[in-house]
């Protein structure tokens, strides 16, 4: 199955939405449009891959660091680990390849938080 | 963890020898460069996922269908699906994610196979 990711960037509205495009064993593929601020959270038993599409991701730990992540990079968040992602007020395009299990904002749930997942 | 995949390639050297930048639960996260035509393998209980960073990457089915899948598109080979990936002469850079227990060439072993994967 081959896929066009900006085609399906142009069909998301939502910020902080993510949307499923493709399955890969137990993992979805997602895409997701992001501005702005999003809540800390972690992910108890899933590492949980950022691949960034367009503009650049902030992802803020815990101890104080922040590392910014643009198109050609990749950041992996190991399972467990808090993190806050925001963006400079610029809108980021994200790919996100993460086990099914994984909840959108592990066990935080605010007004952001999708609970059922949709394909694009 | 941060990885800047073009830092990453330009260590590599060998086509069609891939080597892992990242691990994500059980799935090994891998870059190669490939030119030239590969052998004909599946992988019986593997899903594997292509993202395509330079070039088009060619991939032939049994049926004859021939997907070309460029950068900005992604490609996930189901698991136990016979694929043969080419290139038109150009090299190509792909990022692949599948499970470690994934097998290059599946149950195929030739000249290219690599069965010991390395870091970069």
């Amino acid at each position: 199955m081959k896929t066009n990711i900006a085609e399906k960037f142009e069909k998301i509205a939502e910020h902080w939405h993510p949307y499923i495009i493709g399955e890969l064993n137990d993992n979805y593929v997602k895409l997701a449009k992001l501005k702005g601020d999003f809540v800390w959270h972690n992910h108890q038993d899933e590492d949980e891959l950022f691949v960034v599409v367009k503009g650049t991701l902030f992802m803020e730990y815990r101890d104080g660091r922040i590392l910014q992540t643009k198109p050609g990079e990749i950041l992996i968040v190991p399972k467990g680990v808090d993190h806050k992602p925001y963006t400079n007020g610029e809108e980021v395009q994200v790919m996100l390849i993460e086990p099914k299990a994984t909840k959108h904002t592990g066990d935080v749930k605010v007004e952001q938080t999708v609970e059922n997942l949709e394909w694009i």
